[in-house]
């Protein structure tokens, strides 16, 4: 049975960074949210941010889902691994926006239908070549729970070992996940499927009406307090990759960006399994599609911005990495009123 | 008396832009706000943008104002050399986010009520040694108008020759600019101060009656239709300045990302000397200072995000520089979905 441990993060910390963030030499408050985000990285550092989180990594986690055989997706399964080369090749989004935040990209095969050959910056971890299709049977076993569960800590630690990684954004990519990520959302959090599921990379009302009567029915056989059953009835090899890295990450002590819905989903997985690794996790971007609020906010997660984005691959995760560098380079190289000679509010030669 | 001439953006051009962008490897639309970013980057470009904007500065304009004995403040007028002290250190807020943005800092003396020495960084650009009074008597002279415009121009020119700057960020430092500022929205608006003015730098419940006040006095005396009458009624320095700086990167084409609530007063400035600027412009960030929704409404632009920033400086702006950057990269770095050999959603192979 998979387990892990993860310290809870520093409240200590916290409260001293923000005691410092408190006495810079800007208007206390005046940086907003990029002052929470500071004293949330103190508080996993245990300490002042060792960094500027300059050695980032982006992990895309693959996979592919039974469940395209309802007809959910407006993209053929084909997509999966043609999406993974033009990862790998270095000309899809998440790859431009990466450069922008000075990332390295790394893909995780967490279970795509066909197999794919070795490239340097593919990490294969493939639990089985694609789920069960949940809208009949369950997506998969229990021991293909546990194995995807590992196969995402070892995919963080390959990501480590690479590239000494500060700073991990996750991401997703598989042709039928929102349909997963819906059905795992729904169940962990007890909403109706109407509340949750959204048009994907945009399915039409028929494949829509489809979408919601394959997450109804493999949710129908959940357990809604239970996460095993959950992952095992509608879960995804990459949403449990997912979850796997992130909580891999957190025992590591490293801060994780969330991408969007998909990751969100993979972030509850986690949350049931070890609640404090979500003290771990920054959340990037509200995304268009509609269950990702509902999500956010079961996670106890605000995100930082909302720019319409609803592409996955861990997009919105790259965009907030260079903010994370900024929170970080705020309290470690902002001097304090006191240090730079300053008058403050309170100063008495106020005029 | 100062006027320039500027080019408008090339619409032929954001049109090409969006047809490559619904063509690359991604669903129609998934990339959202960036997506817009990029054509706007486009038509500024006059096609596809020729770089990354990987050279690109800061420039924070820097003035002192008369009105300030008013008591609208909660921090003394010392604090603007101060500050201006702070940023050319290299440890105030703007430099820890101009690193994280790999940006230049450039600080600009428009106006501060003493002379500063010589720094590398630091352009003299003083029409005068501050404003005079604003709440009883004009803040400057219609010559004093025209030198501060001609002054932000020569500034943004001094930066370009210096960085080759392909991309300006805009910010301000000024004690007692949000007072200035606000006077100026009130009075190109047409609205009331108590819709626009806030607590800026944090005054107190006595200080912002004198604020409000203040406001009232100055914009009385403007005639709303004519900018010149308001800028030398209740105008600064450095907003002049900046709106100077803006039109003189529009006449480059040079994008400018717009930070809060000041330069949001300079660019309705700088509307009213030559419109098409403003389609130069990015807005970064929704400010917390109550009136900078109203002003970019005024201005036409809906800002990337709202990390709830109050601090000016160019701090939400030097945030929004890897946000521009990762849209050019989107539209250079991408391939089509044919160029990539991927299946589009209309495939026949679909399944």
């Amino acid at each position: 049975m998979f387990a892990i441990s993860i310290d809870p993060v520093s409240r200590p910390a916290a409260r001293a960074a923000r005691e410092r963030i408190d006495q810079l030499t800007k208007p206390v408050g005046s940086l907003g949210r990029l002052e929470d985000l500071a004293e949330r990285l103190a508080s996993i550092a245990g300490g002042t941010p060792p960094s500027n989180y300059e050695r980032r990594a982006v992990l895309v986690g693959a996979g592919d889902h039974g469940v395209t055989a309802e007809g959910v997706s407006a993209y053929p399964s084909e997509v999966t691994p043609q999406m993974v080369g033009a990862f790998l090749g270095g000309f899809a989004a998440i790859n431009a926006l990466a450069r922008a935040a000075r990332a390295e990209v790394y893909v995780a095969d967490f279970g795509i239908a066909s197999a794919l050959p070795d490239h340097p910056r593919l990490l294969q971890h493939a639990t089985a070549r694609g789920t069960k299709n949940f809208a009949r049977e369950p997506a998969m076993t229990q021991a293909q729970v546990d194995a995807a569960l590992r196969a995402g800590v070892a995919a963080f630690e390959s990501v480590r070992r690479a590239t000494g990684c500060e700073l991990l954004a996750l991401g997703d990519m598989g042709i039928g996940n929102t349909t997963s990520a819906a059905a795992v959302i729904c169940a962990l959090l007890d909403v109706e499927p109407e509340d949750i599921a959204g048009r994907g990379t945009g399915v039409d009302d028929a494949g829509f009406a489809r979408k919601l009567a394959a997450i109804r029915a493999g949710v129908a056989r959940t357990r809604t307090a239970d996460w095993r059953s959950v992952a095992s009835e509608v879960g995804g090899f990459e949403i449990l990759g997912l979850a796997g890295a992130l909580l891999g990450a957190a025992k590591a002590r490293v801060p994780v960006v969330l991408d969007g819905f998909i990751v969100a989903a993979a972030a509850l997985l986690a949350q049931r399994i070890a609640p404090e690794s979500i003290d771990y996790c920054i959340a990037s971007h509200r995304s268009r599609e509609r269950g990702h609020e509902i999500a956010l906010r079961g996670l106890g997660l605000v995100p930082l911005f909302d720019l319409e984005l609803c592409l996955g691959e861990a997009s919105g995760a790259a965009l907030a990495l260079p903010v994370v560098e900024a929170a970080a380079r705020m309290i470690r190289e902002m001097k304090t009123f006191a240090e730079a000679g300053v008058a403050t509010a309170a100063d008495p030669a106020r005029a």
